[in-house]
């Protein structure tokens, strides 16, 4: 009912349980329980009894010895990454991604398919076999499985478990992919926008603070938003949170379906920038690619950034640009959101990266309202191009395994 | 070192103390141990405890018996309003409005004095006369004063406590204003942003749920935004949330300093919308209001308002268009954070108010990236024109007395 609700004491001990395992996974080495003392805050007597309770279950285990001048030589506690395992799935217009993740968040087994375009059923099917040879490839043990993460194009219906309007997949409008997914495949699904899934991606695999505070931009088939704050992914009222495709961001830019002019979708997407090029006569071939003809767009995108890499003065020009409009997005956002920093990445950040990062930091820093406090870092991602997928599964890892403070307090 | 941190055991009966006296001070009227225990979950024992502390400190009192049914009566318990106190200061380019706020949120007693524009110290005395004048008047002891909250236009340095850029406060630039309010008056000062404020004013004193997400549309001389989300207020890595000046709204509108078109600064604020009523023929008097004329702009836009609320079309499409412009702003905004609802408030917010809530729901509905999921109610504010002096009251009385899930773990 909306009431704030006091603490839930019985819930301290899982809470400090997976700050303790966060640590140790973070750490990428192990830690001694007296450095896991000093990281954590609690008491010896508390890591012990939790650090025993884990070292039970097998999600750690004790790797090594350190002698540190005279006294009891200290234990290193490792993460045992094979413990526990999850399956991150990414529905993308084109294809669908699938990975196999490791309780270090490590991809164990990775597989791609087209996306079929026909009946969903054929879709959903096709899930769950992929999703089955998955786990026999790898050969994993079923049980240790948390779940299944399925990364989607947004918006989504969180309540009913659907995408709305998926592109390319025209009649899904009622499908109700999770539960389909779930009913096939008999793990449980959690349904997350792809942008919200990389940041997860990000956090998890990443090596900033654990309490950091980034943007993360998806740039993908679509371009979208994710953030990070305090530590915690934010996924908004309806988990929709990051539409941006109608912001403007060239008053100069073409007529848009919204009635408005420049707005990101008609400017920033990969396919806008193909066509930009096309009308820069970067392409001999005059004609135009067709609008939603996915891998004809990667295709061109894909040579012109070849091009530009090779120092081509027409799709230089294009490429920086289109920097140069994606700098009025993430402005626009960071002047509005106040981060601690900024991460580029999806399917088409590695091609863009090079560009794109002698472009964006010095223009991103011209336009910032809080220059005169500080200069915001701008970062490519630490995930490759399958951070959907990979973040789909993270998703399911951090329900399983991150503290939330939120966490601490009684249910409604 | 940005390590998560364990649960602070001995702070939790603080917070648990937090919950119960917000729970109480939201009920209005007052609420029985058993309703408490109802509404936070917490065990009736908690509940005793706490309230005979509560009891105990003057916080709250007993107010009448309930009889329902056989057994015990209930008792009502309820807060005590004068039991605690705050200063809010709001520095604006025009005025500084003061209110000494009870811990109900009431204001007790206001000030308003114009801002001299001529040396900083002179402000800052200003300032700690006015405080001092407000206590005496109210006639209320220090020592129930539990601080001054300080709203002034952003982007701030948090860390300095300073203004950056103050709007006409020329040679303000290294004015370290928090220090100086604080060493001047004896009291702890907290410096916030004005919007920041406002949405803090209007989670204390609004109606809505304590764990609601709102986005905050200040409408004052400058225009910004805040958030509140999950029942907290967002401030930001430099406590800069929610600089909005320079994203683009009307691809087709005037040129900005900042070397774009069309952004909010040069199309939403009060100086912008007098603009276009000039260029529309709205005033016999030919002459431009000149920039930065506060006063003048205000008296300009009051009489629109005026005009347009006797029917004249002129001053209607003048401010149907301004709504429509501010429409692209919340629109993109909404998109990127999906928030629970909006509200709009703010100085300027009584005069527009009108013709805003006419236009800007369905227009918004029209942009809204979730309309297939849910329809975003737009509101007005609940607190009045002082909305940035009472924010800054609340502020204090909320890090007094809010409680905040982060507050549960151990510090670094």
């Amino acid at each position: 009912m909306g009431m704030r609700r006091g603490t839930n004491l019985p819930r301290m001990g899982d809470f400090n349980q997976s700050v303790i395992l966060e640590t140790i996974r973070r750490s990428g080495d192990g830690l001694s329980r007296i450095e896991l003392v000093d990281a954590t805050g609690l008491s010896a007597q508390t890591v012990t009894n939790i650090t025993r309770r884990l070292l039970g279950d097998g999600f750690i285990a004790e790797a090594g010895r350190t002698i540190n001048g005279p006294g009891k030589p200290r234990i290193t506690l490792r993460l045992v990454a094979e413990s526990r395992f999850s399956i991150g799935v990414h529905l993308d217009p084109a294809v669908i991604t699938f990975v196999l993740l490791d309780l270090a968040g490590s991809v164990v087994r990775r597989r791609v398919v087209h996306t079929p375009t026909t009946d969903p059923r054929h879709i959903v099917d096709t899930m769950a076999q992929s999703v089955e040879e998955l786990i026999v490839e790898a050969d994993v043990d079923r049980d240790l499985i948390a779940g299944i993460g399925l990364a989607a194009p947004g918006p989504l219906d969180a309540e009913k478990g659907t995408v709305i309007d998926p592109p390319k997949l025209l009649g899904w409008h009622r499908v109700p992919l999770r539960s389909a997914l779930a009913e096939a495949t008999g793990f449980e699904v959690t349904l997350e926008k792809d942008t919200t899934a990389a940041a997860v991606g990000e956090l998890w695999t990443g090596q900033g603070p654990a309490d950091e505070s980034f943007l993360f931009v998806y740039l993908g088939t679509g371009i979208g938003v994710s953030m990070v704050r305090v530590g915690e992914p934010v996924s908004g009222s309806t988990r929709n949170f990051g539409e941006i495709g109608h912001i403007i961001v060239d008053p100069e830019g073409p007529r848009c379906l919204c009635g408005s002019r420049g707005c990101v979708e008609v400017v920033c997407t990969p396919q806008a920038i193909v066509e930009q090029a096309e009308r820069a006569g970067a392409f001999q071939d005059g004609s135009g690619v067709a609008a939603g003809d996915v891998e004809a767009v990667e295709a061109r995108l894909t040579e012109l950034c070849e091009r530009a890499a090779a120092g081509e003065d027409v799709a230089v020009d294009v490429l920086r640009r289109a920097a140069g409009y994606l700098t009025m997005l993430i402005s626009a956002l960071t002047n509005v959101l106040d981060v601690d920093r900024v991460v580029l990445g999806g399917p088409f950040w590695a091609r863009l990266s090079e560009v794109y990062l002698q472009e964006i930091p010095t223009l991103l820093d011209g336009r910032s309202a809080t220059r005169a406090v500080r200069t915001l870092p701008v970062d490519g991602t630490v995930v490759g191009d399958d951070v959907g997928a990979v973040g789909a599964g993270c998703v399911v890892l951090d329900s399983v395994l991150t503290p939330r403070a939120s966490a601490l307090l009684l249910d409604d």
